[in-house]
Parts: C-alpha cells; sequence; structure tokens
C-alpha cells in the first residue's frame, strides 16, 4: 500500500509519445473517410488539440478526429474501430484536469461538439433532452425565461456528456447533488454498436439495474454517450451572495459543518485559502481581505435567504468570521463566482509558463480541518505556490499545484504531495476523488481506496461490456 | 409488446409449489447444521414465514433459513451454497410487495434481523453505519436526540437492507430522495464468498464505477449486504403537515405540479383517491372529507413552513382546493402520517380476506393527471376495490387492487389492469416501478421499458457477477 509511486516515468512517457507520429492502419483511414467525408481530420493541429485538456499532462494526439453529428456517427465508428480493433476517445471540451481524452493508445478521437442540439425542454417535468455536445453555459442560456436552471457547474464550460462522463458537480453539488443525481437517463452506443436508453423521464424508478448511474461516471470507457436526459430546477424567488473572511482554515471550515449540522441549505460555500484570495484579486481585480475566506450563495424564498444569510453570519461571527457582508444583487454575485470560476486562471497567473497538478480528495465533514491542516504542512514545505480551494459543503478540497510542466523534479513532487494526501484522505473515510475521476494518475489510489477484490469488479464489468478494450482504454481500471 | 401476459398461470404455479415439500440435500443440510447449529432452521412454520410477502403470491417457502449474525456467516452461507449449487435468497422484514422473498427456486433464505446493530453515529457528517437488519423506525427511534433523522419511510418498517435492495423510497422522497440516492456505501458479500466495499463516507466522489448504485435496486441478485453507510439529515426546526379536499384527482395533482414549479420545498405530498379517504376514515377514525384529498408536510426554519404553507395554500385554492388546514403540532402530524402508513390495512378492511396486488407506474409529471384519469376508467369497469393513493410530487402513484387470492379471475384481471396501466405509464415516458421493484411479476416489462438490448446488458453483468445464478434466482432479470 505504501509504496512510493514514481509517477515522473510517467510523465516522460507521455512526452515521448507526444513526439511520436502515430498513423491509423490505411484501411481504416479509408473507412472512416468513406463514411465521414470531411467530418474526418488527421491534420497535426486538430489531432493535438483532441490530445490535450487543461492538466499537466503532456499532449497525447489521437490518431484522428470524427465530429460526430448523430447517434447513428457515433455507431458508425464504433462499428469501424471494432472491426478493425482500434480504439476510440469520446471528447467534450477537452477540459478534464485527469487526462481523460489523452489517447495514451492511440485510435480515434469522437468529438461530440457539433452534437450541441437540445432537444427538448419539459418545464412542467423539470427535465430536458439534450445531446452531449451542449454545454452548460449553453443550456443555461437556452433556459432563459423558462424559470429553470441547470445547476451543476464545475467551473469549466464543459459538456453535459462530459459531465456526465466524469460525475462531475461544483460549487452547487452541495444543495443540488452531483450528475450523479441529477442525470434521469442516457442514450447510450455500446462497444458492440447497439443502442440502448437506460431510463425515461419518471423522477425516480426502481426498474432493473442502474444502468444510468453505471455510465455516469465510468468516463467513456463502458459506452458512448448520445443523449441525456437531465433534471432541472426552479430558479429561486431570492438568491444572495455573501463573503466572510476568517482568521484560520479551521475557522471557516468549523463554521461551514456547523451550518450544515443546522440544517442552513446553502447551495454554495466555497472556501479559498489565503493565497487564492490574493490570486483572485490580482486577476479579477477584486480588493478582498486577504485572508481564509468564504464566499457563500443563498436560494429560496426572498424572506427565506434573508433568513439563511442571517443564520449563517451569526454562526461564522461565532467563529471568527469578520466583515461578513451580503448582497442579491445580480450584477455583484455574478462578478463574484466569475471570479470564482476564473480561479483557475488566477492561480496559475502566479507562476508564469506554469501547468497545474488539480488534487481532488473529499473527506467527511469532521475530518475536513484535520485533513486541511496536515495538508498545508506539506504545502508550506514546497517549493512551488499551492493554493488550495474548494467546496467544503460536501468536504471536497483542492490543491493546484502550479508545476514547470518541463521539470520531472515539479512532477514528482506534486505527485508525492497527492499522494500523501489521498492516503490521508482516504485514512479518513475519504475518497481520491471528490469530482474530476480517476482518468491516467488515479489508477493506483482506486485500488487502495476500494480494495483489489473491488477493482477487479470493475474490471469484470469493463469485461464484460468492452471486451476488447476500445473503449477509452488505460482509464479508471 | 402488446401480447397478452397470462399472469395468473404463474400464481397457479407459485400456489402449487407452496404446497411442494421440497427438501436440500442431506450433504448441504448437514454442512449448514454443522456450521450454524441452532440458527439454521427446516421447520414448516419458519420456511413458510419467510416465504411470504405483503403481495398476493402464495407462500413459496424455502428450503432452510439461517440466521445469519455477522458478514462472515453471510460469507459461509454463500460459500456453503455455492459449493452445493444452491439457490440463497437474503431476507430483510418480508415488507415486499413483488414477491422478491419467495423461494421460486427453492434453496437457502437468509434472514438478517438478528444483524440489526447500529455500528457508528456521525453526527457531525450526517451518516451512519449500519447492519442491514436494522429497521427505518429503529434507527429514528436510535437518533433520537441526535437532532438528525432518516428520511426515507416506505410506510412498512422495512428494513434498511431491503429498502437498499429495492431502491425504496416513499412519502419523503420529493425532498429527500431514495435510497439510491442516501446510501453512501455498502459492504457486499458476492457470489464468491469474496467481501468487497462500495464507497467511504465522503458526502460525493467520482472514483470509479458505481458499484453502490449497481447493488442498490440490484434485489439481492448481485451480491448480499452485510453493511451500509447512510446519509442522515437534520431534523427541521419547523415542520408542519396540512390537509386538503379537492374537486377532483385533477385539481389536486395540478396544483402540486404548480407548487413543485415554484420551487416550494414540500417534503411530503400524499394523494388519497376518494376511496381511500372513506377506507382511512374507518380505519383511522377520522372524520376527513370524502373527496380527492392531498396531505402535506413542510420542512424549514419556523418562518420558512409558514411561508410555504402560505403558498401551498394560495395555489391549492386556485384548483378548486377547499378546507386546507395545518398544524404544527407532533401529535396531529403523527396521527396524520400513521393513518397514512396504515392506508395499506385500511384499504385491506375494504375486501375481507383480500390480499393485495400493487401497481406501482412513476409518470413525468406533466402525464399524471393524464395516467390516473386513464386509469380511473379502468378502475371503473373492475368488480373489485380499488383504491388509489401515491406520492404525487415524484409523479408515482399505486392502485391497491384488492383480490381475492384463491380467484384466478381476481388475479387475471388485477394482472390486465396492470398490464394497461404500465404500457400507458412507459407511452408516457415514465417506469413501471417507482419504488417497489421488479420482483417477480414485472420482468417482462422490465424488457418492454428498456428494450432487450438494455436487458441483455442488465443479464450479462448478473452473469458476470453471479455466474451460476444463485443469488434470488428468478428475480429481475
Amino acid at each position: 500500500m505504501e509504496s512510493p509511486i514514481r509517477h515522473a516515468d510517467h510523465f516522460s512517457e507521455l512526452r515521448e509519445r507526444a513526439h511520436e507520429t502515430r498513423s491509423l492502419a490505411q484501411p481504416v483511414a479509408a473507412e472512416l473517410v468513406a463514411r465521414f467525408g470531411d467530418r474526418v481530420s488527421f491534420a497535426r493541429a486538430v489531432r493535438g488539440h483532441h490530445g490535450t485538456d487543461i492538466s499537466s499532462y503532456a499532449t497525447t494526439p489521437p490518431d484522428a478526429v470524427v465530429f460526430a453529428e448523430t447517434t447513428q456517427d457515433a455507431v458508425d465508428v464504433v462499428g469501424i474501430c471494432g472491426r478493425h480493433g482500434v480504439p476510440l476517445i469520446p471528447y467534450g471540451t477537452g477540459t478534464s484536469v485527469e487526462g481523460h481524452v489523452l489517447a495514451t493508445h492511440g485510435g480515434v478521437c469522437v468529438d461530440f461538439t457539433r452534437m450541441s442540439r437540445i432537444l427538448e425542454v419539459n418545464i412542467a417535468d423539470l427535465d430536458v433532452r439534450a445531446e452531449p455536445g451542449v454545454t452548460r453555459k449553453q443550456l443555461n442560456a437556452h433556459l432563459h425565461d423558462s424559470g429553470l436552471f441547470f445547476p451543476i457547474d464545475p467551473g469549466a464550460d464543459a459538456s453535459l456528456g462530459g459531465m456526465a462522463s466524469t460525475r462531475a458537480s461544483g460549487t452547487n453539488a452541495v444543495r443540488y447533488g452531483t450528475m450523479r443525481d441529477n442525470v434521469l437517463g442516457l442514450t447510450v452506443v455500446l462497444a458492440d454498436g447497439s443502442v440502448i436508453r437506460t431510463g425515461g423521464r419518471a423522477r425516480k424508478s426502481a426498474a432493473g439495474y442502474d444502468l444510468t448511474r453505471l455510465f455516469v461516471g465510468a468516463e467513456g470507457t463502458l459506452g458512448v454517450i448520445t443523449e441525456l436526459t437531465i433534471r432541472l430546477h426552479p430558479i429561486p424567488d431570492g438568491i444572495s451572495a455573501a463573503v466572510c473572511a476568517f482568521p484560520t482554515v479551521q475557522d471557516a471550515v468549523d463554521s461551514v459543518i456547523e451550518a450544515i449540522q443546522c440544517g442552513i441549505p446553502i447551495a454554495r460555500v466555497e472556501l479559498l485559502d489565503t493565497l487564492t484570495v490574493k490570486a483572485v484579486n490580482a486577476y479579477s481585480k477584486l480588493g478582498l481581505n486577504e485572508s481564509p475566506t468564504l464566499w457563500y450563495e443563498f436560494h429560496g424564498t426572498v424572506r427565506g435567504v434573508e433568513e439563511q444569510a442571517t443564520q449563517m453570519q451569526e454562526i461564522a461571527r461565532a467563529h471568527g468570521g469578520r466583515d461578513f457582508s451580503w448582497s442579491t444583487q445580480p450584477e455583484e454575485r455574478t462578478r463574484l463566482w466569475q471570479a470564482r470560476h476564473d480561479a483557475y486562471f488566477a492561480c496559475l497567473a502566479l507562476r508564469p509558463g506554469s501547468r497545474m497538478v488539480a488534487t481532488d480528495v473529499c473527506v467527511p465533514l469532521s475530518r475536513l480541518t484535520e485533513c486541511i491542516v496536515a495538508t498545508q504542512d506539506d504545502v508550506a514545505r514546497s517549493t512551488m505556490p499551492i493554493p488550495l480551494f474548494g467546496h467544503v459543503g460536501d468536504g471536497n478540497f483542492h490543491l493546484m499545484i502550479l508545476v514547470d510542466p518541463d521539470s520531472d523534479a515539479d512532477t514528482q513532487e506534486a505527485w508525492d504531495i497527492n499522494t500523501r494526501l489521498v492516503r490521508r484522505a482516504l485514512a479518513m473515510g475519504g475518497t481520491c476523488t471528490g469530482e474530476h475521476g480517476i482518468g491516467l494518475g488515479k489508477r493506483e489510489f482506486l485500488r487502495e481506496e476500494f480494495g483489489t477484490r473491488a477493482v477487479d469488479v470493475m474490471r469484470a464489468i469493463k469485461a464484460t461490456l468492452d471486451p476488447r478494450d476500445l473503449l477509452n482504454p488505460g482509464k479508471v481500471v
């Protein structure tokens, strides 16, 4: 369990692979061209774009990119890949932080950005049927004036297919749940080219094995999602945002635990450590107090959000919170949450030219303070800038370790910090990933978290659904 | 798709099987006795009890009953059954309405009522670790004074293991979700005797395939649950209950749709048709208006529930609701919800000696009125009393068809009504079962709902995890 992992090797290997000029066997390329015409690309730039995400992994391009427009397109590319034993990688917006889209085994990338139709909004039923390339901002813009919204918000303007595949969540999850909770059903192309629908539009069902939840979080390794039915939520009458600075991270976290135990239905509660506040101040031109800070959002009736903010303020004050300020002005709220979403870029700007290794542990709330405090020791010893922020209402927080992507020493150090952090979280009953997924880098942790036999069960399911290991091979299991 | 299903045959077959005196091969019985001593029973009465649920299916006893006390007991009985190719059926409280515990293939029933320890309550984390035999009332009694409660409430005092296995929900699901949403992790004994843990105590995780959700709702066919970690919720400061009578079922349902679209966070909203109100009045000595009625519960701050009830009252009035009365008195609330839970017995009393065939469709909210109205035509034509009630906030409602258990004509008629109802619900994008599960009687519907290929995927998963089909065989797939 406690063996050191030499992650730097893995990174170097990816970097080498990035410079290979692999190519598809001629018959495969010919079949793709015959079927997809100018919707298949072998261009170096296109392939490079599709072999890159926002992690620190080196670009690892696929051999070809197919731009799918229909479920039948997906069926046909699965068929061609299947006949020739070529890997296939579904691609949404490339905003993974875990190397999900990297073509580590080569093969064909299927880009879903052209499958971005919103097929049906059912206002009375609070649901929507959409294609996988629809992004969360596109969906919310489309819902404008419907009185409904889609709450899952991982920061990036990710695609619904990608978000389902990584079981994404984000700032609103403490109130509205994750993609696990909000996907009603999926249309999935299986490895043999058959198409199944995993659920209807009923708000609950006890019918059969939960195939929907099996594909949500499978990271494209069990099937290719070509349509989603998703729950929406009513836009509350009252929304207010608040900010409060605390003397220490511990004080901030303790106040959140108390609020959740009291049943205050906080819609968002985000922790930013001092370094993150500094980065955000500089990047987004905010004048926040430079100490550990919580950002809140409350949803409810107009009176209800007032009541929630007042309760929260009292709790914050009892934990040393200062200058609790709240606002119901949409502009101020937007400015605040835009700054939160830009935290990624704000942090990167702390070390120009750096790339990010993002940690993603999630622990029981009662252990969160202890986990963060122990981690801060590692952070203090590091040579790299490491801002910390997170979704503390869920017990989920991130270190953004800013590595020089060409430095094996940085990469190894980042990996060591993450390994210690994950083992600390697992010892506390937590998980190695709250919302980013396993991807390439956490496969070893999956085994530590669940044990060999449970991962064997996952592998057996993978082998049952994709016996030739062609769907996003090398990820998850 | 539209072929008639001669369900009466199935019932007759079960009735015949009930009178068989099947017995385990001597070596199996001997091994069970050697291992479990007086914790294995072959007594007719014990076997009969364990081959009975609250549906109208005839008692179908197992060949032996083992009373498990530890996970190791479960491992050993799985081992013995595995070595001899004997089926195994997990048993909680026998309150299934879909024949889940019936030993249609004989074998050994594993009774979990002695595994009823509550192992750990984590107040700060709002979770509990418990054995599968713990019942929901036992858990809530244990939580007394903790400020927390377990909201899932299917009416019966079911066991946590059974509730997880059937993906149970009930009156609170509109606010708190179902067992799918509230199980954090499980300890499961697999068919090969190995033991896995499917999740930790983090409130969310994106780590690997969602094995927890695979076993939740698997009805004991994929593994044997021996421990659960479950989310709890803070008891709200304010709780109020309300009752309102409506001119028609349609008016009542329409008011609920409007309330949900407005985002009123109703904790419970139950529809009772006129016949159910009559039954409940008679059985529980209430003096309710005998017309379609909604029962509500609101959870929040003291001011918040007042606000919710006021909003709800306005909406109800706009839909013809009369005599909206609400109360924050615990005694009145308890009296009301006890009566709701007793609705099962109240309805049975409408036809002495009858047994129940319970339908369980769940449809998108916008189709609920249409579905109920069309169904009422079938109900009006029937010779049997058929009260209707349900969890309308979820789009889920039940007919309680009161059959003479010895009448094949009744059984066939009930089956025909259910078949038409299920097909109606499926055509509306709904499901054949919102919360009862597939069990014996809905296997044909599973195929109609998901299509052959999706059910083949479920079968393939079953074959992977239980290749010899020994875990609760004949159920689900």
